[in-house]
Formats: structure tokens, C-alpha cells, sequence
């Protein structure tokens, strides 16, 4: 059985062909620029190791999927020899609301559920509906199954997800923390809950990259998470601000005389990592002027691992205790100076990082922590889209 | 040497007269409503022990405080005989910018800066400044000191205080946490501090009252607060929310249609323990309803304590481990059912709460703690008129 797997974004579609009898990846790639100019397809044959770049017009998603379709069926590059091959879709959804614990198999009333809570998330729903529809359509009779951001981030108690506003801002216009990143925090725990041969655990995971979120994970069920009614909550990100006094927001809108959309962009844009390095969004740029001795570089990094550090403590008070951490995401698999200023201000907490390891590039699941630390350490790989596979898999069959 | 002290809000005035000498209070009281109608002088003199209310108009805080002069020197229920004999004025001061680090003898130079600050606070500053120029013409030649409640936390760290927007809102609008309670936070670490008998100690203050701030104190200097540009930020609180999403914010104002203004005042005053629960924003209330059954009382007593324990585990990260809590303030030091809740979620610290003595209403310092307990537990009460009329002693000498 294979299941294509979609993630579908306002002017971008990623896309992963998964053969699920060995949970194989045999294709992957990305739609860009959809709908603005210079659209283009990068193909992936893993199988054969091949990559193709296709530059074509590109003005909606059904003109991108249907490349992608065309793309998967070449007959030099691509990896099946009929759409017909692919038995089910698995799509990436990023707002389930409080209908969607679990991932769906896409019906009309489902449909409707994902749009109705499309308002929660006006960036990110529409494409994703947009995706499921065009899928529909190209494709009719294969299942469609959503995965949602949100959902594994539903067991969290009412004292975690409700915010201290008046009631009504909850049950009527459904304000609360949701949490997003749940198919990789989710996948993450349950892969460190493996290598601790322990189900019945505590495990704080980190998904850091880009977007940054952080969460606590109690035998299995999430149990608290940073990012909020929208993924602008919690941790310093790349470009997201993060934590900041509510009434900043106002603040700042008044003394430069900003809208609210003007504002939105500037605490989803032109925060975070950007803001305080000014340089660079990018973990790799910012470690290479800490490493040169730029001031701002220097306060960015603190400012992150500070936060990341003390969201653990706040997590392990929520856990009340804590048996593993897992690092995970672009900058938690890959950036160890990070993992080491996190772990450094961890001590009280038993937790001890193997150093040497820390230090070195290995691929794959890799403990961190040294014999003696109380608190297992891991730099885990995220799999969002083998997660997504599964789950349409299970959906589907 | 007689002192002063002078809490001036915007409709109210609170004052204390302290006797330098053997640091006793010998009279205070409160001017209520001032500049609406009904408006009212209670006054406590606490050597004879009797309170006098006096109903008379106060159109603005001159005359208010002309009143408290009167009634100082009334020869049946006041306490001096003279007005020469208060020999230094102690005015609490709301926000002091970056410009305080400490308390500071008011000058030109330093009331300029108070204003400067006053776009910082807008509520707090301005009555501050009245009070201080009431004085200055009333009691002339007087030393006028203020005593800020930002000014403790100027010792933290910038990646504590730093938010991460774009940098300029830092250079140019000076947003940036500071924290507030700082006058208490002060007091009840160092009187924790004296207790444990250990000056370099990592202690956490939790002062817990209608607003409620909690801090992390390393060798006797705040490294964190979780306060932030305004006294919002944070913990929830009797009418005020606390931390939220960011995105929240907008996401509010613009499904409900409401301004800058509006959106404050929903934070600020329906929010919080009012907002949850719905009927009150005492602490009292809020756990006598708890005791009934009340599922919203019931919720938003647990959202406040997972928060407070958060913040804790939070803090504890940021001091990398602790040394003793202290709980301060009207809920802090009276309600045994938070301090439980929150002491119990902490075991994974080493924190053994001694169950039977929080239960008791002891007045004055207690130890909460067994004494197995690894993290020391007090009930402080706190004394921000005494450190007021300290640090005025001290500067006006």
C-alpha cells in the first residue's frame, strides 16, 4: 500500500510517496511559489537517488498537484507507473480546534469541521482544505485522511489550555491554548518512551527549528505545550517573538501607530531570531557570528536557551518530575551549543550531558546523556510525514 | 526620626507614619475616592489604638493630603504635635525605568526622569508625581524620596528581560520586562535569606495577592520576575490574565470589535480569578465556592496554582536549583489550599510541605516545611511601608 502524503501551504506543497509495507520513503519533494511567478517542482526519487527540477506556471494548488501527479508518474524519474498505485492521502492540517483528537478520514462533515475552525487559523486551513479538495478531485475514491496539528495536544487538562480571560472569550469564540507541532511532539515521545523501554513516563520534548514549540508528555498524552491559540505563543522562534507581556502588544501599536495586521506581521515576522540578531532568522548564521563575538548574536542564542530552559523547569513542575528529554527539530538535532546552554542550567534537575557526544554529527536517534544523569537526554529525528503516512494508513485500510 | 510613607493612586492615598527609631508604626490609613464624590479619610492610630473616618471632600490630592497633615496633628486622635516633626517623606513610586536601580532623594534632575518614565506606566506615575509635588509645597525643605517598585529586578539579566521583537522596540520605546513588587520581593527574600541563614542562597518569592508576582532571587539579586513591560504579564491574577498568546490579543479586539483601550480594560479588570470564576475577584470567595462545588471556582483555583507551580519549576531552572519558596501577600500568606495545591505539585524539587502547620493560622513568619524537606517553604509577611520608610530613612539621614 502507498499513501502520498501533503502538506499544503498558501504558496508552497510538500509532498512524500510512502510505501507502507516497509514504511519506505520512494519520493519526495516541493511545490514553490505557487500562485506568485518563477513556480517550480523539486523531485525526489529516493529510490534511485535522482533529483529533478521542473520550472512550470504555476498559478493554483490543482495545477501543482497534478504536476506533482505527472511528476510521480514520468517514466524516467518518476516512481509508479499509475496514480491508481496510490491507495490513500494523507494530508497535514494545522488546526483541528477541540473537534479533532485524532486524525480523520475525510468525509462532508468533516470537511465542514475543518473549515468551520479555518478562523482559528486563516493562514494555514485554507490551504490545507485547499489540498484535500483538489486531491478529491484528481483523484476520486481514494481516501483522504487529515492529520492535525493540533490534535495530540487535546489531553491537555482545562488548568493547561484555558487562558485567564473572561469565560465567554472561550466558549464563544473558542480562545484557549490548542498547540500545534503535535504529529512530531507526539512522535518523539513515543519514540523516547521506546528507547527508555518505559511507556508509563515523563518526557519533555523540544521541537526546535524554525517554529519552536515545547511540551510535556505524561505516560503517552501530552499534558501542556508552549505554542498557544496560534504558534506565536511560547518559545523564541526564527522569526516568531514568542512569550511577551500582553499589554506590549497594545504598547506597541500605539506608539508607532499600527494596525493590527501590521502588528501581527511584525510579532510572526520580524521577531524572534531576526529581531534580536537582526542578520538572519537562520540558527546557522546566528552560531557562526556568536562564534565571531557579535553582541547581538550573543544575546539572541542566550535569550533562546534561556527560554527553552526554563519552559523545561516550568514542564517538570507540570510533570512533577521528569524522565527523559528529547531534542528535536532542525536546531535540536543539529545545533549543539544549544543543547549544551540547556543543559548546562539543568544540573538541579540530575540532568548530565555527555559533552563529547553532544559535539559530534551522528544521523539517527543518539543519547546524549552520560551513565550517571538522572534525566535521559536524546536528540531524536522528527518523522512528521511517516507519522502522517501511518495514521492514513490505519485510516484507510 | 519620623517618616512618611505615601502610596499615591490615581483616586486614593495611602500613608503610614513610621518611627525611624524602633521601626513602629504609629499611624495610617487611606484617603479613598478622591476627585469623585463621598470621598474619605481613615485613619488608624495605632499607638492608642483607635480609627477615626473623616468624610469630607477631597477634590484633589492636595487637599487630601492636607487632610492627613490635619489629622496627623489633631490633639485627640492623632500622633504628632507638629508637622515639623515628620522629618522625611517616603513616596512609593510605580515604575522607574532603567533610569532606577535604586530607591533615590528626590531632586529636579529625578523627578524629570519619574515623568519621562510616566508613558511606562500611565495609571501609576503620574499620581505618584502629584504626591511627591503635594509634599514638595506643603512640607517644604522636606526630603522627598522614591522608592521604586521596579527598581530590584534592574539586576536581571538581559536575556531575562529582553523580549524578543524586533530590537528597535527595545532602543526606541523602551519595551522590555522590568517587574514589579519589587519593594516586596526585596523585603521578603531578604528576610527569607536571614531565616535560612544563608545570604547566597537561591530563593523564590511568591507574592500572591490581587496582583501577584513571583520572582527568583540569587544571592540576595533578582535574576527574574515574572512581571513584565506592565504589571499584566505573569501569574493570573484577581481581575488581570496573565500570560497569553500574543495573537490572542488581536484575535480578540478583532472578533470582538474592540480598540486598544477596550481590549486593556478586558484584560486588566475582567480577567483573571473574576473572569474565570464569574462572580468575584477575592481569593476568599473564589475558595468558598470552591468548597461548595463550583466547577468554575474549582477551575480557575487550579489554573492559578499550575500557573504559580509553573513558574516555580520555571524559576528554579533560571537559579538552576532552589533553596527555599516564600509565599508573601493576601492569598500568599492566608490561603493554605493554594500553597498545598501548589507545594504538592513540587515533590520531584525535594519540597515537603508540613501539611498541618500550613493548615494553621499563625501570624507572623512561619517555616511550612518538614524538616526533611530539601527546599525550605516560609509564609513571609511582607512589610513594603517598612522597606519604603527604610530606604527613606536611609537617603534623607
Amino acid at each position: 500500500m502507498k499513501v502520498l502524503v501533503i502538506n499544503s501551504g498558501s504558496s508552497s506543497l510538500k509532498f512524500e510517496l510512502v510505501d507502507m509495507t516497509k514504511e519506505e520513503t520512494l519520493a519526495k519533494g516541493i511545490c514553490e511559489r505557487i500562485g506568485i511567478n518563477d513556480s517550480k517542482l523539486v523531485y525526489k526519487n529516493i529510490v534511485k537517488d535522482t533529483k529533478n527540477e521542473i520550472s512550470e506556471d504555476m498559478p493554483n494548488h490543482k495545477v501543482a498537484i497534478d504536476l506533482v501527479l505527472k511528476a510521480l508518474q514520468d517514466s524516467e524519474s518518476g516512481n509508479i507507473a499509475d496514480v491508481n498505485e496510490i491507495d490513500a492521502i494523507g494530508h497535514r492540517v494545522v488546526h483541528g480546534g477541540e473537534y479533532f483528537k485524532e486524525s480523520a478520514l475525510i468525509t462532508d462533515e468533516a470537511l465542514k469541521k475543518i473549515e468551520e475552525v479555518a478562523e482559528l487559523a486563516p493562514l494555514h486551513n485554507p490551504a490545507n482544505i485547499m489540498g484535500i479538495k483538489v486531491m478529491q478531485e484528481l483523484l476520486p475514491g481514494k481516501p483522504n485522511v487529515a492529520v492535525f496539528d493540533t490534535a495530540f495536544h487535546q489531553t491537555m487538562p482545562s488548568e493547561a489550555y484555558m487562558y485567564a480571560l473572561p469565560y465567554e472569550d472561550y466558549t464563544e469564540l473558542k480562545v484557549r491554548k490548542y498547540g500545534f507541532h503535535g504529529t512530531s511532539h507526539k512522535y518523539v515521545s513515543e519514540r523516547t518512551a521506546e528507547l527508555i523501554d518505559n511507556k508509563n513516563s515523563k518526557i519533555i520534548v523540544c521541537h526546535l527549528g524554525n517554529g519552536a514549540s515545547i511540551s510535556a508528555v505524561k505516560n503517552g498524552e501530552s499534558i501542556d505545550t508552549s505554542m498557544g491559540l496560534t504558534p506565536l505563543q511560547g518559545l523564541m522562534m526564527g522569526t516568531r517573538c514568542g512569550d511577551l507581556d500582553p499589554a506590549a502588544v497594545l504598547y506597541i501599536m500605539e506608539k508607532r501607530g499600527m494596525d493590527s495586521k501590521q502588528m501581527d506581521a511584525r510579532m510572526n515576522k520580524q521577531s524572534g531570531v531576526l529581531g534580536i540578531f537582526g542578520k538572519s532568522s537562520d540558527f546557522r548564521d546566528l552560531e557562526d557570528a556568536n562564534a565571531l563575538g557579535d553582541d547581538r548574536a550573543y544575546l539572541a542564542h542566550h535569550m533562546f536557551t534561556y527560554r527553552v530552559k526554563s519552559y523545561i523547569g516550568a514542564y517538570a513542575a507540570a510533570l512533577n518530575g521528569v524522565d527523559a528529554i528529547a531534542f528535536t527539530g532542525g536546531v535540536g538535532e543539529n545545533d549543539s551549543a544549544v543543547r549544551r546552554d540547556i543543559c548546562n542550567g539543568l544540573k538541579f534537575l540530575g540532568v548530565e550531558l555527555n559533552e563529547e557526544i553532544n559535539e559530534k554529527r551522528i544521523s539517527g536517534d543518539v543519547e546524549l546523556s552520560t551513565a550517571a544523569s538522572k534525566v535521559r537526554i536524546f536528540k531524536i529525528e522528527t518523522a512528521e510525514e511517516l507519522m502522517i503516512a501511518r495514521d492514513t494508513y490505519a485510516l484507510a485500510k
